[in-house]
């Protein structure tokens, strides 16, 4: 999907929210473990719940490799069933990977090639070389991680390097990059007042703002300061909706919460574009 | 495995070799693909032919995961079989995971649970609850990028916070968090003279030490600099032993290759404890 495409979809579902597929076994329905891949299922209700409200899925790996091959395997289901039946969804592997540059080229085939989704979230620590082998494929999305919604984000990303925060190099040096044009950033919602900043650096550039809801991160603060003309946002909401029921009735509070945010959303975007 | 066991073979094998299993199907023998599993039976071939002269095996995730669920099985075979066959190695899963903390949680169930590795490769960017679930696992570890062995090396990790290398922070800060005895570092041998700096901050961890080989490194240089009274080193060689031929005597070059190693080891061994 093209970013044009995907500007699209969040003009068309007036909605810019991800909904973040991590899917924890000790919190889902009880009935669903009498089904084969409970994974799956559960991930397939929810798609199905939400698609409409929503302009993007992003299963976390992590929740899928602990389960090992049963789990990689409810991956490629849940990526091979919005592919196929909702194939306007943008799609994000939140992977956080990044190795030296011919070990990028694999993981940048078993997440493009291999599942195909739309995007991928990469680490920055090893720079250029670990992060050019995923922009270099054509109409695919590079997600780096920039400033995140986590307590250990002050450990290292806001350290200052010349004078800047560590987090702004590292955005300032991947504009230099091949192909930088397929870049967008994470940036954690629960640092609102960061995002003027940030916007001074990639006014232009797509966001996947984690933190929103469960991790406490503002909704509005987030637009107020870091939406662009095209929005530029994805807002990740994960555990607010995936567990609003643990009942037989899951789905539809899932569809509950995720229509909230959306309205929230709508009532923004008209107001952006009044 | 605990340390004092590592220490232990790396004073009966008299080796410090790490062969690191990225198994590249562009690159291995073509009489391997009449086989089922090709992946597989190649990381078989040379396990068997190297064991006694290395202490460690390490397969870098990216060269699974783009072969899908085939290559994540081909992973469980081979970690199984070296779990099965030669208990007395140690494993390293080169995977470079981190997240939030409930997620990298997931990731370490993944690799310390499921897959059952010794150790885990991790990336530091997103600090401290993004490694301290991997810490958390009694007789695991965890091996933090600190200074890798690539060019994009030098586009964050070598920027100076506060007057001092981005990596030496990271090396500092982590020794504060909990659990740190379990924390090993990935140090590049592309950069030897860099030791003397990082002994000072970390004289008791083990290093691995990718970049010997293939990408550059002196092993001399780097014991020169990076040993210490453990030993402390994993050296790691991947393309160099791995593709050391691809006709079907590839298991018996590899041998030959890793034998190399081992001797030099040996005698750099036999030098520091005259």
């Amino acid at each position: 999907m093209t970013t044009q495409e995907l500007i699209e979809q969040i003009k068309i579902k007036k909605s810019f929210l991800t909904v973040g597929l991590d899917v924890d076994l000790s919190k889902i329905p009880k009935h669903l473990f009498d089904l084969e891949d409970p994974i799956f299922e559960f991930n397939k209700a929810i798609i199905d719940a939400t698609h409409d409200l929503c302009v993007s899925y992003k299963p976390n790996t992590a929740f899928y490799e602990a389960y090992g091959i049963k789990g990689w395997m409810s991956l490629q289901k849940t990526i091979n069933y919005i592919n196929e039946n909702y194939p306007d969804v943008f799609t994000i592997a939140d992977a956080k990977r990044g190795d030296i540059g011919n070990t990028s080229s694999m993981y940048a085939k078993a997440f493009f090639e291999d599942l195909n989704f739309d995007s991928v979230t990469v680490a920055p620590y090893m720079g250029k070389d670990s992060v050019e082998p995923f922009l270099a494929v054509e109409n695919k999305h590079t997600i780096m991680l920039a400033l995140t919604s986590n307590e250990g984000a002050f450990d290292f990303q806001t350290l200052k390097v010349d004078g800047k925060e560590l987090y702004k190099q590292v955005l300032e040096t991947s504009k230099t990059w091949k192909n930088s044009e397929n870049l967008m950033y994470v940036v954690g919602a629960t640092k609102a007042e960061y995002f003027t900043e940030i916007r001074k650096i990639v006014p232009d550039s797509f966001l996947l703002v984690p933190g929103v809801g469960a991790q406490g991160g503002s909704l509005s603060e987030v637009c107020k300061y870091g939406m662009n003309d095209n929005i530029g946002l994805l807002i990740n909401s994960s555990r607010g909706i995936l567990y609003a029921s643990n009942g037989t009735d899951f789905a539809e509070k899932a569809r509950a919460e995720a229509l909230k945010m959306q309205q929230e959303m709508e009532q923004i975007i008209s107001l952006k574009f009044i």
